[in-house]
């Protein structure tokens, strides 16, 4: 099954959630991107265990979360830029 | 041009550039999704307007920005969940 890359991202209050929304990113392989969001590369079945795996551990607490995978050909048009604390290019 | 849904994800530490680059993503008509990301409908010509101001906003200090567009077929994959301060949803 193709494997896309896959942005994550949420926006959560509590901070114990939070913390294991982001633990359940790095189980997946995914990678910071931002404090809260995260990306790597994962099939349709990864995705959608992911997102089941979220909404759980979010249960009723007030929060976001959003999976959105990206084509080939749109991850060639992203644009990024970085400036990194060393002066160095992290990405 | 054709429009596609575009996500903004930045990581700036710097309250007062991050302020700025959240003011120039509302200036182009998007919407928050999470404290440091934005997502709406832009063309190519505009996402690179908009790459470009909040590089220029940037400048030198250390942080990072990314720009998305997505395509329509994998808008349609997105997943989301939102459980919002009343109960109800905001999506």
């Amino acid at each position: 099954m193709e494997e896309l890359r896959t942005f994550v991202i949420y926006d959560i209050t509590d901070d114990r959630v939070r913390a294991k929304i982001a633990d359940a990113c790095l189980d997946f392989g995914l990678l910071r991107v931002q404090y809260s969001a995260f990306a790597g590369s994962l099939n349709r079945n990864k995705r959608e265990e992911l997102f089941l795996r979220l909404c759980d551990t979010l249960g009723e607490e007030v929060g976001k979360i959003l999976i959105q995978p990206v084509c080939h050909k749109d991850v060639q048009d992203m644009l990024i830029h970085e400036i990194a604390p060393n002066g160095g290019s992290e990405l």
